[in-house]
């Protein structure tokens, strides 16, 4: 088994299409150029011309926009399997920063790499295409989120959908996942105060749902809090063998 | 001149690549299935399993999500040269809704006919990717306006967003558009009440920054909006000889 086969976005991707051996190694070899970040230090800042992407192979980011006025906004994390910048090798310049929320690993991919790539074997780009069109599915879902979910319904539908995504690339399951996000990171994710972040997750663990304590997510009722958030992952589309 | 040379899309996608006498002549086989829709009937409803996507030539649609609880959460517009549901060619299932705002043409698009023009011109694919791209990165920005902006910063943003839009397609300039939205559609988009949209048009008009009224967005001090919504189009990428 090469070190592609056994990558996290080689699992993600095969939620999607079953890769043939050729298709394998042109994934493997965008894998090549290894590459670690320190936790906390941008990776790629809001507004720099950076035509290089990145795959995600060990730990956890988070992408947001500054605003003129020094707020933040958390647009989304990306966990192992995911592209980070993959919309902005596209685009002339990067419209958001990635911050490492823990020492990670990732693979650097040039934009030349990836249309390579895409010519090589178009099934590969189309899976890919399929996982950006999954990520943006996720933005849309925090635009819904932030825009008509009231605060209780918001963190559910947050956690539950990190669990989705966690156990594509088998770090999470309906018991619950290991998280290394703060109230901070939450807070800036839901449109939310820290101090409404923690009044909302000790309601909902008083109501016996799911507890966030100590870096690690405990579902209690996983049923209970997928009617509470009005979770259906069918945006997440991945009919496997997993959560559904 | 063919008709795709002429079209919308072509236009749009110009701003990104100059494309070739064969790229044109894919793009023009993309628009053969022409169809009209029915303004305030939904083309394609939510969770619909639709491996088919627009292109609009003509006409303004909304793509939006209910909610559980009946609300609505407007995600986009889709003006002329826009693809509709091109993220719903690869999942599953449609993630949201497209409701014509008014009657509208548009030319059918089946998956199938995609990925074969995809194989045959790369460019062709990476400009379209390019679209896509930007698409997301809009949605994004409307994520950050309902997160991070007051109402009048995401009132002047959104206007100002569709300016640079419809300049790109030759329907809109620095000095207004026209617009069949009604306050409803940006109550919806910006989550305020209709109420509070009427008040803050009110008073961006007052200040003598705006006016929509009669189907009619007129800039009176286009640089004032601009500071007053934070607005900075490089998200929109387009940096031919057009507002910005």
């Amino acid at each position: 088994m090469t070190s592609a086969e056994r990558s996290p976005l080689t699992r993600k991707l095969s939620a999607f299409v079953a890769l043939s051996e050729d298709e394998l190694a042109v994934l493997e070899r965008l894998h090549q150029r290894r590459r670690s970040f320190t936790a906390g230090r941008d990776m790629v800042h809001q507004g720099q011309s950076a035509r290089v992407a990145y795959i995600l192979s060990a730990g956890w980011v988070c992408s947001y926009k500054l605003q003129p006025d020094g707020t933040r906004q958390i647009v989304d994390f990306q966990v192992p399997g995911d592209f980070l910048g993959l919309r902005s090798v596209l685009l002339r310049t990067s419209d958001h920063s990635f911050e490492p929320i823990v020492d990670i690993e990732a693979a650097e991919v040039l934009t030349s790499d990836l249309l390579e790539a895409f010519t090589q074997t178009p099934r590969l780009a189309t899976a890919i295409l399929w996982a950006a069109s999954r990520d943006e599915a996720m933005v849309v879902e925090h635009l819904v989120g932030i825009g008509r979910r009231d605060a209780g319904a918001r963190m559910a539908h947050f956690l539950l959908e990190l669990a989705s995504r966690l156990a594509l690339v088998g770090m999470g399951s309906k018991e619950g996942y290991d998280c290394p996000l703060t109230q901070y990171h939450l807070a800036d994710t839901l449109g939310l105060s820290a101090v409404h972040v923690n009044r909302v997750l000790r309601q909902l663990r008083e109501e016996g749902l799911v507890t966030f304590r100590d870096a690690h997510v405990t579902f209690h009722d996983y049923g209970g809090l997928v009617d509470l958030a009005g979770f259906d992952p069918a945006y997440l589309d991945q009919t496997g063998p997993l959560l559904k």
